[in-house]
C-alpha cells in the first residue's frame, strides 16, 4: 500500500492499494473516531461493494446507515443532493458524525457537496471505486452537482478526512469506464513530466496500477497544495478540459468525461504543434499514448459550435478563456486568450 | 458613517450609516470593480428599495439583473436556492461577477449560500435592510437554507466582499420586525459588557442607531475574527439560542427568531441566577431590558418538549449540549452539559 499525505486546509492521507474496502472501518475509525456513518453510494456500486464497506464500518463500531441513488450523471442534481441532505437529517447526523462516499466521481462529487453543506460541513471519507475517481476527484476537495445550464455548476471546496483507493475495485470496471480514467492519467503524464509519461508509454498502468495511481495522486497533491482554491497553478489541471467540456456539451453529454478530455487533449496537442509551441514529436507521443489506451483523438464537432459551448464554461473570465498550452512533456502553462480566438485554436486542433 | 473592518478568510468592511443604498453602486465598484451584478431580494423589500439599489449599481456601470422571491422564512428552502442558481446561470454570471443580497436575514442567508456555491463561490455584497440582519447575519459569513428537519441545516461559510447597512431602512420596519433585531442587540449587550449594556438601558438604540449597530457589529467582528468556523469562542454568540431555537420549533415557527431568542435569553438569565452562577441583579437587568424593548420573557412551552426539540439542534455534540452560561454582564462562558439535564435548566428558567 502507498500513502500520500495531502496538506490543504485540512490534512489527510490518500491510501492506494488492494483490499482497502475490507478494512476501511478500522482505518476510518483511527482517523475520525467512531459515531454515525452515512454511506452514500449508487445503484451500480451498492451490490458490488456496499456490504463489504458497511460490514467493516460496523465491526469498527460505527452506526451505519446507507443511501443508494440511481447510478449515472443524470442523478448528479440538486434533487438528489436534497434527498441526501434529508437522509442525513432523518438519521440525525451531527457535526461529530461522518459521511462516506463509496463510488465513482458522481458519488464523490455529490456526496462531498452534501458533506460540505450539511450543518455547514461535516467530515467525509472517500472510497473511490473507479480509476477516474481514484486519480482525479479524490484529491483536491472539489465537490459539486450539475445544473441544467452545465456540469458542476454548484459546489464547494471541502477536503475529505481520508481517501482509501482500493485497487481491487478496478477489476470490476467495464472497459469503457476504465478507459475514462486512462484519459486523466495521460493528461497527468503530460503535466507531470517525462518520468511518469514514459512509464505510461511502457504500459505500467496494466502492470503496476497501484504505483501509477499513487504517482498521479502525488502530482495532483503537489499542485493542489500550492493552490487549494483554484486561482492559479491548479488551472494547469484543466489541460484538455476547455475543449473537452465543450465536446461533452456538444455531444449532449453522450460522450463521457474521460473520452471528452482525451479529445480535448489531442486537439490541444495538435494546435500547440501546429503553432510551434511544442515539438511535433511531443504531439505525436501524446496522440499515440491516447490511442494505445483506446481513447478517441478526433474532435468530431464544429469549431464554431465548440467555441460557443466553451464560452459557457465556468472557467471563463468575462470574454476571455484560460487555456493550458503544451510546450513539452512536463512543460505546460496557462495562457488566457480572447474568447473569439478559441475557434481558430479548435480548427487547428482538428475540429470541423 | 461608521466603518468596521472585518478580518476573516476574506477581509471586508461593514459600513453603517444613512443613505448608503443610494450610493451603493459606486461603493461596491470601488471594492469589486464592475461587471454583472445579480440583485437578490424578496417581495417585501423589492418595492421599497430595489429600484434605488439597482439604479445606483447601473450608474456605477454594473449590468444589473434582479431576482425577487416571496418574502418569508417559508421561502428559505433548497427550492428557492435552486431557483436562484438557475437565475445566475441563465444570466451567465461568471466568477468575475457579483451577487448582491438586498433584504433581511432570509435574503442574506439564502443568497449568500447561492453565492457560496454557484461555480463553487462568487463574490457577494450584503445590503441588510432589517435591524436583525444588520447586527447579526451581515457579519460572520454564515449562509444557509432550511431543511424540513430544521432551520439553517444546509449552508456554508462564505464571507461577503462588502456590507452596507443603510440605517434609513430601519424607518420602514414594522415594529414587530424592529423588535426582533432588538433581541439580538440585548444578547450582544450581555456578551459585550457594561458599556454597551448600559447604553441600551439608557435608550441609545432609539437616539443613536448608527452607533449601536456599529458597536454590535464590532463585538461580533471581534468574536468571529478569533473563530471563523465556529468551533470555539464563537459559540458564545449562541447565548439564549439553544432554548430559543427549541421555542421556535415548539411554536411550529409561529414565534419569530428574535422573540424566541428573547425567551431563551430570559430563561437562561433566570436559571443562572437560580443556580447562583450570576447575581440576581444581573438577571433582573436583562429581563428589564428585554421588557423595555417590548420583547417576551416568558417561555410558554413544556420543559420536556423544549428539551426534546433542543436535541435536534445542530449544535448538539452527540448526546451533549453546549450552553452559554451567564456569570455577569460581559462575563459569559460555554458549558457543555449532558442533554438529559437540559430539561431541568429549562424548568428553572420558567418553562412549563
Amino acid at each position: 500500500m502507498r500513502t500520500i499525505h495531502v496538506t490543504a486546509s485540512r490534512e489527510y492521507d490518500v491510501c492506494v492499494g488492494p483490499g482497502l474496502l475490507r478494512e476501511c472501518g478500522e482505518r476510518i475509525a483511527a482517523v475520525c473516531g467512531t459515531g454515525a456513518a452515512a454511506v452514500v453510494t449508487d445503484s451500480t456500486v451498492a451490490p458490488l461493494y456496499a456490504d463489504t464497506a458497511c460490514a467493516s464500518l460496523e465491526r469498527a463500531g460505527f452506526a451505519v446507515s446507507r443511501f443508494v441513488f440511481p447510478a449515472g450523471e443524470a442523478s448528479k442534481t440538486l434533487k438528489t443532493y436534497d434527498d441526501i441532505l434529508r437522509f442525513l437529517a432523518e438519521n440525525r447526523l451531527t457535526r461529530a458524525d461522518l459521511l462516506v462516499a463509496l463510488g465513482g466521481g458522481v458519488t464523490g462529487d455529490m456526496a462531498g457537496f452534501a458533506a460540505a453543506t450539511y450543518l455547514r460541513g461535516i467530515r467525509f471519507v472517500q472510497l473511490p471505486t473507479t480509476l477516474l475517481a481514484a486519480v482525479d476527484s479524490s484529491v483536491g476537495g472539489k465537490t459539486a452537482v450539475d445544473l441544467p445550464a452545465g456540469k458542476n455548476m454548484a459546489g464547494a471546496f471541502h477536503q475529505p478526512s481520508l481517501v482509501l483507493c482500493d485497487t481491487d475495485t478496478f477489476s470490476t470496471l467495464p472497459g469503457d469506464v476504465f478507459r475514462d480514467g486512462c484519459a486523466e492519467i495521460v493528461k497527468t503524464g503530460v503535466l507531470a513530466g517525462e518520468e511518469l509519461f514514459s512509464l505510461l508509454e511502457r504500459g505500467a498502468l496494466a502492470d503496476r496500477p497501484e504505483e501509477i495511481v499513487a504517482r498521479c495522486v502525488e502530482y495532483k497533491r503537489s499542485v493542489v497544495a500550492e493552490d487549494e482554491f483554484d486561482t492559479g497553478k491548479r488551472r494547469l489541471l484543466n489541460l484538455g478540459h476547455t475543449a473537452g467540456h465543450a465536446a461533452e456539451l456538444c455531444s449532449g453529454y453522450g460522450v463521457s468525461h474521460g473520452k471528452a478530455v482525451a479529445m480535448g487533449l489531442a486537439a490541444m496537442a495538435r494546435t500547440c504543434a501546429a503553432r510551434g509551441l511544442c515539438p511535433a514529436e511531443t504531439a505525436e507521443r501524446i496522440l499515440a499514448l491516447l490511442e494505445k489506451a483506446g481513447l478517441p483523438t478526433a474532435l468530431p464537432y464544429g469549431a464554431r459550435e465548440l467555441a460557443a459551448a466553451a464560452m459557457s464554461d465556468k472557467k471563463r473570465e468575462g470574454d476571455r478563456l484560460p487555456l493550458v498550452v503544451i510546450q513539452g512533456i512536463g512543460r505546460c502553462r496557462v495562457e488566457t486568450i480572447p474568447g473569439e480566438e478559441f475557434e481558430t485554436w479548435l480548427r487547428e486542433g482538428g475540429a470541423l
